[in-house]
C-alpha cells in the first residue's frame, strides 16, 4: 500500500540542498510513496514518442524545476490521504510556502475536502431569423433530449448528457449541455456530443448557423463559472489551532480574519472572480507537474477563501473551488514525468480524478493560509530574502 | 545574425514526425536561428544547483513536450521579426494550429505589434481610525512622492517609481503605485519599493494598519487589469488577404465576423474580461516554453480581438492584450531548456523584454484566427481527429 | 374596448405645446384609449390616505413632468397591442426620442415582444460549523421541498415554490428559490415564503444562522441576474425597413450596426452588464408613471441590444431583458397617476404584468434603435438644442 | 437662518397619520426648515408651462406619495447639518427604515460625509484604419489640450476640462475626458464639450469615424464606475454606540458585523459593483423627489458598506459612493415640488451640489445601518406587518 498513514518529513540538507544527493534522497521518499521508480523526474529522457497526440513539430522537452511540498493530510472522498505534493515551478519560496500551510493544515489533524458536483459544460450556440425561432427551437429541446443521450451513449462508455438547459438572447439560442466525463476533462468527447446534440437541435428547428463553440467558457475567468462551477466544484476546509498557528506563522487567528478582510474589500474594488490569496500559484505548479493543460487556469483559480475566529479562539479556514478542469486520464496525464507526479499523490489513472481534485483543493487552502500569515507577520520581504527570490533584485528581477 | 528575415518551413516527417530524428531536424534549424545549441531541449540533464533560488525541496525536472510554431513574421519595436515559436503543452493540435495562424498572418505580409504602455503596479492598503484619516493621508502622497523616488533609485538601477494614486474606501486607502521594471516581470523589487513607500506613508499618518500587498491583483483576472493594464499593455494586429485566408482555412472574412459576433453576445453573457478566443492557450505554451510564471496567466489572458471586413473585402483582426507580465530577465528566464527557447526567438536576456511581449501578442492573434477559422469551417472536430487529440475519446479522454 | 388598432398621432401646439390646452388635448386622447378619465393626471389632488401601506410620514405628493410617448405597435402573448406610453421624467428629449423609436418599430409593421420566463427568485444564507454541515443541509432539501410547496400555498394563492437548488460556498449554504407571483413583484409573499423554507431548514440541518435576505440580490445590477434572470425575461425584436430608417432619422442599417459594434467594445472595456443603450431612461420613465418600485432600475436595466442588416438589406433589432420586476397588481399600482397611467396602457390590474412586462421591452428597443440613429447621425446636439435641454448650457446644466 | 442645529421630531398621528392633518402638520415643520412655503408639495398645481425642456408631449403630472425621514445630523463639507430628508416613494417602511438609521447616526454624534473627488467623464471613441493610426492619435492629445480648455472655456462659465488620457483596443481609441460641472451634473455641456475635443482629434489624427458617446458609460453599473468614479465620490462615516444600536433595533455591533460577512459572500458570488445593502432604495427615494434624473440610479448605487467593531465595543460604519451623479442646478431641480424639497434639505440652486451629495452618502448609510439591523433581528417581516406593506400579501403582492 503506497500511502501510508504517516509520511517522514523531507529532509532538507543545509550545505547543498539544490544537489544532486540531497535531490534523490528526497526522491526515493516520493517514490517509495508512489510505489514506483521516478525515473523521468530523476532525469531519463522522455521517448519523444510518447508525445504523439500531445504536440506537433516536436523538438524536445522543456525541463521544469519541480519541487516536494508536505506531507498534506487531508481527508478525501476516498478516505484519508497523506502525501508529498509534487511542484513544478520557477517561483522561489512558492514550495516552502505550501510546504508550511500544509503543516498549518496538519496541525489541526487534517484538511477535509470533498467534490461537490461534477459536470462539464458546453454551450453551442443556434442563430435564427428571430427570437421567435429561437423561442420555438428551445420548446423542442426537452423532447430531443431522450435521442441525445442515447446517441451519446454509442460514442463513449465515458462519459454521459447530465442536462440540456436553453437561454435565447435575441434571435440567438445557447444551448446548455452538461456532461460526466468519467477520470478526464473530457472536453474532445463533450465537444463532440456537443456537436452531435446541436447540429440535432439546428436540423429540427431550422437554425440559420450554428456554432458548436459559440458561447466559449472554455479557459476564460467568467462570473458564470463562479456561479455556476464547471469541472468539478470541490469545497476544502480545515481548523488551525490558534497555538499552532503562532508558533508556526507568528500570526494569530485574528490577525489572519482582519487582514482577510481588507483582502476582501481590495477584490471587490477589483472586480475579479478569484477571491482566493495564492491559488493560482499552487493551482499551477501541481498541475504542471501532473500533465494537466494549465490553461485551463483562469477557470480553474476562480474561487472563494473565507476565514473565521471560531469560539475556541482557533481559526477556522476554508477554500471553495467552483471550476476545477483536471483528469488523472487522457492529455499528458499518464506519460513521462507526469505519470510519475500523479503516482507521488496516488492518483495515477482511472479512479482518481475527484481524490486529485480534492487533494488540489487542499493544496490551494494550504497555501492561501501561509501566505495570508506571511503578509500578517511582515515576513513576506524576509521569507525570500532567505530562499533567494530578492536577491536577484540588484540584478534586475 | 541570428534572426534572418526569411526562415525555412519548419520539416515534418510522414512516416515518424515524433522520433528522434524529426526531432533532432528541427531543433538544428531551431539553433541556427537561436546561434546557439539547444542542448537541454535535446535532452541533456539541467545542473540542479541552477534551480537554486527557483524552487525548495528539488527532486527533479518535470518534462514538458516542446514543439516549434511558425515561422512568425512580425514587426515589432525592434523592428522586422521573424521566428519560430517554441511552445510547451500536451494539447494535441495546439502547435498545428498556431502554426497556421502565423500562415495567415504572413499571407498579409506580417503582423504588427507594439507596446503601448509599461507599468507594474503594486496596492499596498492602509487602515486608519475613519475615513477622515485615510483622507489625510491621501493628501500627503504628493509631498512624499519625491522622497519615495530617491530611496528606491538608491535600491535599484532597473526600476522606478513613475506615479503613485490613492483611491479612499471608507477608512481604508489604496496607494496605487506604479513601476517601470526594465526587463524583469519585477515583481520582487516592486514589492520591496511599495513596502518601503507604504511604511513611510504609515508612518506619516498614523495608519493602524499597513498591508503591502492589500489590494492584491497579483494573479488573478479583474476588471481593473482591463482598463487601466498592468506590466506590458500591447497591440497586434494584421490584415488577412480573403484569398489566403480561403486558402489556408476554408472560411470567408464575412464568415469569421459573424462567428466572432456571436461570440461577443456569448462572453457578454459570462462575464469575462477575456475577449479573446484562445489567448490562454498560446500563452500558456510559450510562457512554459521561457521559463515565465504561467500563474500569471490568468491576467496575461484577459483583453480584446477584434476583427472587420475591411473595404477590399480583406479582414482585419487586432488583437490588444493590456496586461502581459514577462520578462526576458530573472526568474526562470536565464536557466535551462527557457534560456534555449528565448534565444529561439531572439529574445534571451536584457533588451528584449517589450520585443517578447510584442511577439506573444502576435502568437496570441495568430491562435486566435486559426481556431477562429477553424470553428468557422466545421474543421475543429476533423483537425483533432487527424493529429491525434480525439483519438483516445473510446479510451475516457 | 378601450385598445383599438389604431390610435391617432398625438397632437402638438406649435405655439404653446406646453400650456393646459395642448396637455388637455392629449389627455383627452389618453383618456379614450385608457377607457377612464384622467382625473390625477389633470391635477386632481390624490387623497392622501391612499399612500396608507406605501410611505410614512407623509407630506403631500412629488409631482413629475408625464409626457406621452407613442402610439407603439406591439405584437404581445395578450395579442397585438397599440398603445400610448405615459413617460414621467425630468430629461428633456426623451419622450420624442422614445416616439421616434415607436415610429421606427411600426415602419416595420409591430415589435414582436414575449416573456421567456418568469421566477422571482429568494436566496436564503445558512451558515454551519463546517462545510460538511452545509453539505448535508443541501442533501434534505429534495425531501423537505413538498412540505415547504404545501405550507406556501396555505398562506398565499397568487404564488407559488417552483423549484428549490443549493449551492455551497465553505460552511455557507444559499438556498436558491425561485417562485411565481401572479401579477404582482410578489417580493414580500416571496420573503415571507423563503423565511419559512429556511426556518424549517434551519431547523432540520442545525444550522448556526439562518438569513433570509442572506445573498441580497434584491435591486442591483449582478452579473448572475444576466445569466439567469430575475422576475420576467423578456425578449422584443422588429425588422425596420431601411427605407423607414434613413426617412426618419437619416441613418442607415449598416451606420447602426457598426455604431453598435463601438458600442460593444466600449461596453466590454467597462465590465458592464447593461449592454442596452438608454434602457435606464425608458424604463425609469415608464415605471415611475405606473407606480412600478423603480429601485428596481438596475435589476430591470440589465440585458442585451443585438443588431443586424439581414438578408434584404433592412436592420434587425433585437433587446432582451432577462430580469423586469415590474407588477400590475400591488405596491403603487392601484393608486391615483400610477393606475390612469397603466390603465392608459391597457394593463391596469390582474392578468396584465406580462404584457406590461411586454410593453416595457418595445419600450427599450425603440429607445435604443432612436438615440443610436441619433449618435450615427450627429443629431445628438442638434436634438436637445432644439427641445430645450442643451440651452441652459450657459447656465450651468 | 433656515437650518437650526436641533431640529424638532416628526410628529406621527396615532389614529390617521395618513390624514390631511396629519401631513400637514408636518409639512409645516418642513416648511420652516426650508424658509419657504410647500404649496405644490401641499398640492397646488405645478403650472405645466414650467416642464418646458423636460418633458414632450406633456399630459400632466405623476403624483407620487412623498414622506420626511429624519432628522439626519451629518457633518458636510459646508458645515455642520441637520435636516428632514424627503422622501418618493410607494415601499412601505422605506421612509420609517431610514428615519430609525438616521436616529443610529444620531445617537453617535452625527455622521461625517465628504466629497473625495468631482469629475465628470465623457468617453469618445474614435476608429482608424489601425491599431497604428490610433496610437498616432493617442501621442497628439497633449499637445491639443491646452487648445480644447480654450474653446470650453468659451462656452461655458460652469465647467472646464481637467484631463484627457486615452486608451487604444485594437483600431480604436477611447478619448477618456473629465470636467468639473459646477452644481449642475453638466451631461449637456460635458457632451457638447466632448463633441469638441473629438472632432479636433479626428481631424487631426484623420480618424475615420468619431462617436461622440462611444463607450457609453451613462446610466449603467459598471466595473470602471467602482475604480474611477464618476461625478462626485463621497465617502460617509459614522460610529453608533452599542447601547444606542442594542436600544433602537435590538441587534448588536457584533451581530451586524457577522451578518455583513455572509452578505459580502453574497456579493462576491453575484458579480455586482454595488455593495451596499439598499442604497437604491435611499437614492431613488430623495433622487425623485429632489427633481434627479433617477435614470443614474444604476451608476448612484454603486459603492461600498463597511462595518467593524471598535475598541469600545461600538459599531463603525462607513458608505462609499463613488459615483453621484446629481445636481441642484439644471434638470427638473429648479421646479415645483423639486424646488421645495431641495429647500427642505438646505440645497436649493447654486453653491450646494457638494452637501447634497454629502447628504446623499449619509441617507444611504442610515439606510443600510437600519435594514441590516432588522435583518439581523428578525424584524423584518414584523416591520412590514405592522406598516401594511405585508398586508396585501393575500391580495398577490
Amino acid at each position: 500500500m503506497p500511502h501510508p498513514d504517516a509520511l517522514a518529513p523531507l529532509p532538507r540538507s543545509k550545505d547543498d540542498d539544490h544537489g544532486p544527493a540531497a535531490a534523490a534522497q528526497r526522491r526515493e521518499l516520493a517514490a517509495r510513496a508512489a510505489g514506483i521508480a521516478l525515473e523521468h523526474i530523476g532525469g531519463a529522457p522522455v521517448d519523444p514518442r510518447s508525445a504523439r497526440g500531445n504536440v506537433e513539430n516536436l523538438i524536445g522537452f522543456a525541463q521544469l524545476p519541480l519541487g516536494l511540498a508536505g506531507p498534506l493530510r487531508v481527508d478525501t472522498s476516498a478516505g484519508l490521504r497523506e502525501v508529498y505534493v509534487p511542484m513544478a515551478t520557477n517561483e522561489g519560496a512558492l514550495v516552502a510556502s505550501h510546504s508550511r500551510g500544509m503543516r498549518l493544515l496538519a496541525a489541526g489533524g487534517m484538511a477535509r475536502s470533498r467534490v461537490l458536483h461534477e459536470g462539464l459544460t458546453q454551450n453551442p450556440m443556434l442563430v435564427f431569423d428571430d427570437a421567435a425561432g429561437a423561442m420555438r427551437a428551445a420548446s423542442l429541446v426537452g423532447g430531443l433530449l431522450p435521442a441525445w443521450r442515447e446517441r451519446i451513449a454509442q460514442i463513449t462508455r465515458h462519459g454521459a448528457l447530465t442536462s440540456a438547459r436553453t437561454q435565447v438572447i435575441g434571435r440567438r439560442l445557447i444551448l446548455r449541455l452538461e456532461f460526466t466525463t468519467g477520470d478526464a476533462i473530457g472536453i474532445n468527447m463533450a465537444a463532440q456530443a456537443a456537436d452531435l446534440c446541436s447540429r440535432s437541435l439546428a436540423e429540427n428547428s431550422g437554425a440559420r448557423a450554428c456554432y458548436v463553440h459559440g458561447q466559449d467558457v472554455e479557459k476564460r475567468a467568467n462570473a458564470r463559472a463562479l456561479v455556476e462551477g464547471r469541472g468539478r466544484s470541490v469545497v476544502c476546509d480545515a481548523t488551525i489551532p490558534r497555538a499552532a498557528l503562532l508558533s508556526l506563522t507568528r500570526a494569530t487567528p485574528q490577525a489572519l480574519v482582519e487582514l482577510h478582510r481588507s483582502y476582501a474589500v481590495g477584490f471587490a474594488h477589483l472586480g475579479t472572480q478569484n477571491w482566493l490569496v495564492q491559488s493560482a500559484n499552487g493551482l499551477a505548479a501541481v498541475m504542471l507537474a501532473c500533465g494537466q493543460d494549465v490553461a485551463y487556469l483562469p477557470e480553474c483559480a476562480t474561487g472563494f477563501l473565507d476565514l473565521e475566529v471560531d469560539a475556541a479562539g482557533d481559526l477556522y479556514a476554508s477554500a471553495t473551488l467552483p471550476s476545477l478542469l483536471v483528469g488523472t486520464v487522457g492529455g499528458g496525464s499518464s506519460k513521462g514525468t507526469a505519470a510519475e507526479c500523479l503516482a507521488i499523490l496516488g492518483c495515477a489513472g482511472p479512479g482518481h480524478a475527484n481524490t486529485f481534485a480534492e487533494i488540489l483543493a487542499a493544496v490551494v487552502l494550504a497555501g492561501d493560509l501561509s501566505l495570508l500569515a506571511a503578509f500578517s507577520s511582515d515576513e513576506f520581504v524576509a521569507a525570500h530574502e532567505r530562499l533567494g527570490r530578492n536577491r536577484p533584485l540588484a540584478r534586475g528581477d
